[in-house]
């Protein structure tokens, strides 16, 4: 498959925004006392083009993969946890499945390269570029024929998605390293301000982490694009999850960003493509060492602080509500006028 | 109506907790993780005494009245928008009315004391004191026996609610300006620290009702405690959520707070019986100067931090799937065990 950068608009509409606000601001309410959720609501008319925004088929896209990096003890669980968690979502009983079930949302689990073979079932994607990228601390994760079929599978996968909406979840043991590395090197943050506990280091163990990682920086002191990085660093999760956030940008669905692994993600695709920072609203500040400097690279203010470091795109999940609420304040809640409540003096 | 105060006893349990921290800490997920999530399912584990929680019923209260010092230019909007917003409430266009059929959360809107008479209809609660405090620049805002009149009637209230969940929302012009004085008076936060722009006034307006308020307080210097101070300061909303409050911690009920008013509301409630707090979820911070100090004072973690000013019980609605989520995961996620998943090295 043939990866090609997909055209993605500017939505900025000084008309559309005026008309939005307006309604906003004429609700029965003191100005501006939904705080967050009015810019929320006129981010999503925006995306969606609309005065009356409606969500339509949610669906919760889980990227799973494998790094070969994690043979180098970044992590505090094995690799097998990345099938086995498959498996559990699959099941129903991960987090992500619980809380999808409890909101409706559809849940695709994509195999983009997990170091196992799954049975076929529906709500598996079998995507698998290889079983877990190469060990990045020895040369590169993936080649680029690899990162191109990785975004390019993510292009192809939200395309068969119905729905206006996507929402970003993953799963792959050693990927906070990928997504530390992909910060560091692209927007220059030291190295220990980029790396955290993961699935549960302690402090030691984050400092042999950042030691390893310091080496595979080094090592691929040359990757300097946005492109020229993800292969070396990987993993095929963060590729594909790039390349369904271009082409969710490029469909205009609106783009519900999880934690530190998804950020990463839709970092790379903003290097590629800015405005898909638009599309993009961001579920949770995750307790995860680096995400706060991926946020503000990123602009982004998240809706959500409950010290989640998770991932799978729970915080996603758990944020959806609020995007629906701010649909329903649009599309239901009164004006001054039509419910005959006098307005400030 | 005679006010009682009822016993809350200490829900404390050294053997329900340790039973719900190993279920949680066995879920299919790194220790932690869930954050914030994980330390409200433990209490709500606590508050309905299960390993298992299930809220049921949520009963969403939504106490109103109107405040004599209103008159005096403490708020942004004239004393009639209460009244005209109870009949938004019930009309189903206000933002309480639609996330609250969002969640489907039973509505009650309960007229403490608003200055109108209202036809009686379905999900209204005639409970009227009278037509709003006395102006508590002059004098009381209420006699002690009004004020136990409120108490007993949020206390009867609640006892006909079914559900082992209750939702806090209010409303009354004037309202941030009691609130701001119980918080002054009850607490020893300076005034100025006390007082914000309510539904919207400017730095301007807001000095000139530090000013009455300063008033207000000195003409009360007597009432210090909780029980002199609601009355010095009103208002019936206040007391009938104090008294809505001790009644539903004493059936063991979940209360969901909402912003500074039902915060307030609480800390009265919480100055009689201290124990009312461990049944208590705060669901924001809101963006009204004075909540961070009442929330600190409370010891309270909100949920949400949305810069929402609005009240109404907005925040407790839009907080409302988090409790949700909390008691699913005890529920529904996999053991470690149960799924086949390895733990940490």
């Amino acid at each position: 498959m043939t990866f090609v950068l997909p055209s993605i608009p500017d939505l900025r509409d000084a008309a559309l925004s005026a008309r939005l606000q307006h309604l906003i601001d004429h609700k029965t309410k003191p100005l501006g006392s939904l705080g967050r959720l009015e810019s929320l609501a006129l981010q999503i008319g925006l995306i969606l083009g609309s005065e009356s925004p409606r969500l339509q088929a949610p669906q919760l896209l889980v990227c799973a993969a494998d790094h070969g990096l994690a043979a180098r003890g970044v992590s505090a669980y094995p690799s097998d946890v990345t099938w086995q968690m498959v498996e559990n979502f699959l099941a129903g009983g991960a987090a992500v499945s619980v809380l999808a079930r409890q909101h409706g949302l559809a849940l695709t689990v994509a195999d983009c390269g997990v170091a196992h073979d799954f049975a076929p079932r529906p709500g598996l994607a079998e995507l698998k570029i290889a079983r877990g990228t190469a060990d990045a601390s020895t040369g590169p994760a993936m080649t680029a024929a690899q990162r191109d079929h990785a975004l390019a599978n993510g292009q192809s996968l939200v395309r068969g998605l119905p729905g206006n909406v996507l929402l970003l979840g993953e799963m792959g043991i050693g990927n906070t390293s990928a997504a530390s590395l992909l910060l560091a090197r692209l927007v220059g943050v030291p190295l220990e301000e980029c790396t955290g506990a993961g699935t549960g280091l302690d402090e030691a163990g984050i400092a042999r982490k950042v030691a390893v990682l310091r080496g595979v920086l080094a090592l691929h002191a040359d990757a300097q694009t946005a492109l020229d990085a993800l292969a070396a660093f990987g993993g095929f999760e963060i590729a594909t999850l790039a390349g369904a956030v271009l082409q969710a940008a490029a469909e205009r669905r609106v783009i519900v960003v999880d934690g530190f692994i998804t950020s990463s993600a839709v970092m790379v695709a903003a290097a590629l493509a800015p405005k898909v920072l638009q599309r993009c609203v961001f579920a949770h500040r995750s307790g995860e060492r680096g995400h706060g400097a991926m946020l503000a690279h990123l602009g982004a203010e998240p809706l959500l602080s409950l010290g989640l470091r998770l991932g799978e795109g729970s915080g996603a999940a758990l944020a959806w509500p609020l995007l629906q609420s701010a649909c329903l304040v649009l599309q239901e809640m009164a004006s001054f006028e039509a419910a005959g409540v006098s307005t400030a003096a």
